[in-house]
């Protein structure tokens, strides 16, 4: 690669359903200088997370959506190469928004610097970055898990569900994941210590997931959607809360693939007999909480009661393919894409 | 009638749909004699309220349905006829749930004395009673209406529904409510005091609805479901709150009447990306705010911050025919049926 050039992928066109490839564009453009109080990143890891689905498409759901022809967007540990900015020295590593690119330039009031230190500098964006907060805070927040409770958890061998049910576990919890396939499920029982974990793709998923939930579901973390959330529904005992964090399941999906019949009713009446308690968040709600959760999640880690999986894609250029994995299950931990070694 | 008889409407079958006449049968029987600790009593008034199609039903929500044959259960003021019972004298006015019938025996211990210097009796049965108290622990403890903020409830000229309003609007909210006809949407505002209603039998209540609601919706209370729910959905704010208290509009639907296309994912998503709550109660959930809601209620009646309105039937036989009114709105208040003067 040419050292000179800056590699940016864009959006080509707004995805229709699943996106294509086409969608996204890899143009080259020059290195950007930066201005008063900005700093030179240089790319090292993006963060692939569901939730940057949303900002492909023109509606506005918590942020504005990224323009055609802009440079796809999302977290990144980055090595400062220029810094006219005092205490930011090139070699630095910071955590920050540069989006799918080889170069950025950033104020350097977005960027908070890593400690390789403390602990590998990916957690950033994974355990201990926004997936490990968006799971901390949705879980204590708003689940509210007690001792002896069940905590289910889809997604469960994901960046977020992952911390979820560790956590719950931590609390004392009977925790049950929901993954896809007979290895993730594996991995989230022998691993992360789950008392069970029920593949999805199963057949018989919601009779399973009855199986392991004896007493019912007071916390159901809500990632997916769709089919899963189906199988929760009926199990969820009174009282219980439902943090809903995301909706993997239906991001792709048009509005022509809403199909009868409505089961709007059976929810809305579930949560007026079941006294349910729905609540949507995202992890900026709860930023004032940020040092706890790095505090006591940190140690969580160092400690080994909390374990992480990556999944690490190597090369910018293969960012639109992992994507297009990730909103279908293809990954297997948390998906980072290493745009370059240092 | 001849007073050595109680006469009593039983459960004949199970309604499909909306009740039939002939799902209720009047059974004339002897009037009961009172065990050690209970006492006989003389219905005056039966209370009708929506949540009692629920007990019609083989499906178990929030309480044992009533048994085929059984008598039909509600809320009842009643006078004391025959006593045992150290503290209960013949006369003494008494809040039960004595259900549809002339004559009742019951526990003493489940009876509350009604002083009636303090208030009309039949207020025991609404705005001071159990829907008066729905009403108030719902919207305080879920909804927290703060100053300024826009709430919206549905059947707003009902028991519920018409505290709901009237206590917004003393916490400084904008209210508007829904209501069915342009005769309660006149008396909500004019009487109650709303700052708009909206008629959903207008073909255009949905336009009409935003327009009454120019900085959206921060608290939408939920008393009816159905196209209401689907008009208000797109207009509530970030971080709004829905306490789901009644969903009157499918407590007679059928399996069948779910046609599609399924919109539970525009609520997730709705959820997710507004960081709504929905949250399910009913008014038992907050038993031990009984006394501070007697007083504080209590006296907006009587200074006449909060009104109310009831629609009085007379007699036992007509139960029926009123309470298919009920769930089908042709109610103007909070629906009684009176049994006997006194």
């Amino acid at each position: 690669m040419n050292p000179a050039i800056n590699r940016k992928i864009i959006l080509a066109s707004r995805p229709v359903g699943e996106p294509a490839d086409s969608d996204f564009r890899l143009v080259e453009d020059v290195i950007p200088q930066p201005g008063p109080d900005q700093v030179l990143l240089r790319t090292l890891y993006l963060s692939l997370d569901p939730y940057m689905r949303g900002r492909l498409s023109a509606a506005k759901s918590y942020a504005e959506p990224v323009a055609l022809g802009g440079v796809i967007v999302g977290g990144t540990i980055s090595r400062v190469v220029e810094s006219p900015v005092a205490g930011l020295v090139p070699g630095d590593l910071v955590l920050g928004y540069a989006g799918w690119q080889d170069y950025a330039v950033a104020a350097a009031a977005g960027l908070q610097v890593i400690d390789p230190t403390l602990a590998p500098v990916t957690t950033a964006l994974g355990v201990l970055g926004m997936p490990g907060m968006t799971a901390y805070c949705g879980l204590l927040n708003i689940g509210k898990p007690q001792r002896g409770e069940t905590v289910v958890v889809a997604a469960a061998s994901g960046a977020v569900g992952s911390v979820v049910g560790q956590i719950a576990r931590l609390k004392g919890c009977r925790v049950v994941g929901i993954a896809g396939g007979a290895r993730k499920c594996a991995f989230v029982v022998d691993e992360l210590g789950f008392d069970a974990c029920i593949d999805h793709q199963r057949p018989d998923f919601a009779v399973a997931l009855a199986s392991a939930c004896p007493r019912g579901i007071d916390v159901y973390f809500e990632n997916v959607g769709g089919a899963v959330f189906d199988a929760v529904l009926p199990l969820l005992n009174m009282f219980a809360r439902v943090p809903v964090c995301g909706l993997i399941a239906s991001y792709n999906a048009t509005a022509e693939d809403a199909t009868g019949p409505d089961r709007t009713r059976a929810v809305m009446r579930a949560i007026l007999t079941h006294r349910l308690t729905f609540r949507g968040f995202i992890v900026s709600d709860y930023a004032a909480q940020r040092q706890e959760f790095l505090e006591t999640v940190g140690a969580w880690v160092r400690d080994g009661s909390i374990r992480y999986r990556e999944d690490i894609v190597e090369g910018l250029e293969q960012a639109p393919a992992a994507f297009r994995g990730l909103l279908r299950g293809a990954n297997f931990g948390k998906l980072l894409v290493r745009v370059s070694a240092a």
